[in-house]
């Protein structure tokens, strides 16, 4: 790793933080020189437009999650014991101490039909890859025969996003102390509704 | 109503459009003034800073919500008439056209810790004010018989709230067609699960 990339990395976690405060369009190139204090024209040299530095943020958060979530996966077994794993780090990454108002990509996903196109398009890009991801791990504890064949997983997708929306709003906005059980209980309603029923008659069928 | 009054009026659905698209950030005098072909000075008359006008607009979009929902209600029964009226409305307030990036109430919600004070109460303050009346509708349809007396209200208030923003989301950021039908199975599948069980023993105990 360079001393390049490390300058790079070190300014995208800076910029990870402030557009978690301020939103991306709160997010300058002079207001992040400001809280770095760095030139403006040493900022130009890592990125060269507000858009440039967005797009960048927006990966660099990515990365982030993605290595939040890896130690959750640690020792758990292929099917719910690692789709729970994923729920898990999902919750911890909204819930952030060091991402002062939350996910920048959430909080931008809100606020989507106002950026850019690149922007726009990365935003929905992002969404959809959590969601393919998300339907890999219920497929996979379909597979290990904990969930039942007949999942409906688009509509388990929709529920899951809105219970952890809706953790974001209880815990970030109202500050409420419950919101972390009331999430995990909508989960585990939600999971036990579509478990296998491996002593029901349906099972013997197959 | 005075001329006055009228003017302040259509300021504020332009304003209201404008954070829709724009977020609370992104509203300031300069642009609404140049959006309504005003001067400046002539805005100053009716708000005399960025954060009267944002709370003016939050105002306004609480009365033009309340507005919206109304009509909804006419001819419902009590009890799950009124709830099922409450949450058709509300789907459709998230989907709403005139609102190019829906409710900005929601958006800020997202940006809320980027806020300063008063705006961030507001925020609080509204949404606290939105569960109090959704809780109000499902203990009416609690004393109609039509859900059972042991519901969860927060739980639920937590789920439903989770619905709505997972319709956002997928209606408005990834413009899936099947948004609305998710939602709807999701509040039915939700509701259908504490629905008072009158033919069921426990019933009897009463």
């Amino acid at each position: 790793v360079s001393k390049g990339e490390l300058t790079r990395a070190r300014i995208l976690d800076q910029a990870l933080v402030l557009a978690s405060r301020l939103g991306l369009e709160g997010l300058t190139l002079g207001v992040l020189a400001d809280s770095l204090e760095l030139s403006k024209s040493g900022l130009y040299a890592h990125f060269r437009s507000k858009e440039a530095l967005i797009l960048a943020v927006l990966e660099h958060t990515r990365t982030r999650h993605l290595e939040h979530a890896k130690p959750y996966f640690e020792g758990k077994a292929k099917g719910l014991g690692e789709l729970r794993a994923h729920l898990a780090a999902w919750l911890d990454w909204i819930a952030l101490p060091s991402l002062p108002a939350g996910c920048p990509i959430l909080g931008a996903s809100f606020e989507v039909e106002a950026l850019d196109g690149p922007t726009h398009d990365y935003i929905v890009k992002i969404t959809l890859a959590s969601r393919a991801r998300l339907a890999q791990l219920l497929k996979q504890a379909v597979a290990t025969r904990e969930l039942c064949a007949d999942i409906p997983i688009d509509q388990v997708l929709f529920e899951i996003r809105g219970i952890t929306l809706s953790f974001h709003i209880e815990h970030r906005l109202l500050r409420e102390s419950a919101a972390r059980e009331r999430a995990e209980t909508a989960l585990a309603s939600l999971l036990s509704r579509y478990a296998a029923k491996t002593d029901s008659p349906q099972t013997l069928k197959r």
